[in-house]
Order: structure tokens, then sequence, then C-alpha cells
């Protein structure tokens, strides 16, 4: 499915409803650092997440170290943020909360 | 267990034995990115990796985005590259050749 940009005003309000994402300086990515108590705890969410990427066949780019894991959600087809980014960052979202 | 830092020439010979790892340039740590055919393999090889980085107790900063993962290894407590990173290597090309 084609996936349509939104336009910042759209972006904005979708963020106001998840916890701790932002829209990044570029306008093209949300983003967020995730910190657990360990990194077994951190891998766990990464694996519960790579399964809603495959799911949705939308994936993320992120780095972990340690306890801490960066997420930054992009539609490469896109050039920006589309509604797939925010169904990814609220699979993400129940991950974490698992955690 | 503490680990000594490696000399120079030590992690120069040690890489030798590694394909495609080299020693980044601040001379702290060992890196090499790595190739899969899809999302599901690179994570795949994270997940088998997480699990040796566990046993090991002594884990990677690496970053991830599709096929990609970028792996870099460091010893902080020893201020640059020891034993235990090249063990973490090890560990990561046997988990990348199962893919």
């Amino acid at each position: 499915m084609k996936q349509d940009k939104l336009s910042t005003e759209v972006i904005t309000s979708s963020l106001a409803m998840l916890e701790g994402w932002k829209l990044e300086d570029d306008g093209v990515a949300i983003a967020k650092s995730f910190r657990f108590k360990t990194f077994a705890s951190a891998f766990a969410f990464m694996t519960e997440a790579a399964q809603a990427a495959e799911r949705l066949n939308h994936h993320p780019e992120w780095f972990n170290v340690y306890d801490k894991v960066d997420v930054r959600l992009t539609t490469h087809s896109a050039g920006g943020v589309t509604a797939l980014d925010f169904r990814l960052a609220e699979a993400m979202e129940k991950a974490a909360r698992a955690r």
C-alpha cells in the first residue's frame, strides 16, 4: 500500500498522543530514545519490535548500547513520515510497556 | 575478570585472523559492518549475537537498518580493546556464518 507523507500539522498532533517521541530537526523522521533496566530487557524489547516491523513490512533505524535503544522511523519511499511510522511507533510503545 | 587493554600490535595481528574487522581511527574499538539478505536474517544474527553477549557479559554498540548491522566493540573499563572484544567478534562471525 502506497503511504502518503503526513503534513507537519498531522505529525505534531499524532506525536502528542505518544510519550517521548519527537519530530527530528530535518522533519523527515520521528525518533525516541528508550531506556531499559538491562541489556536483556532492551533486547527483549527489540525482539518484539522486530516482529512488529516484519508484520508491518516497515523497519526501524535503531542503535543499541547496553540498556539504551535509540529509534528513528521514516518512510523512505514517501520521503518523510507516514501513518506506517506511527503504527510502528505504537507497536514499540506496547513492546516497551511489557518490559 | 579484569581485562587488560591490548597493544596495537596484538590488536593488528588478532584482526588479521578475522574477516572484515578493523581498528577504528580512535584506536579504542574494533568495528565491522555486516550485510545480510533481509531484515529477518539481520535480526536473527543480532539475536544470536545478543545471546553471546550475555554469556560473555560484554555487549556491543550496534546500529541496524534493514539488512545492515554496524557493530562497534570496545571495553569501557579498560579504555580500549581487550580479549573480550575479540571473543565477542568471533561469536558474531559464527552467528553471521549461520545466516
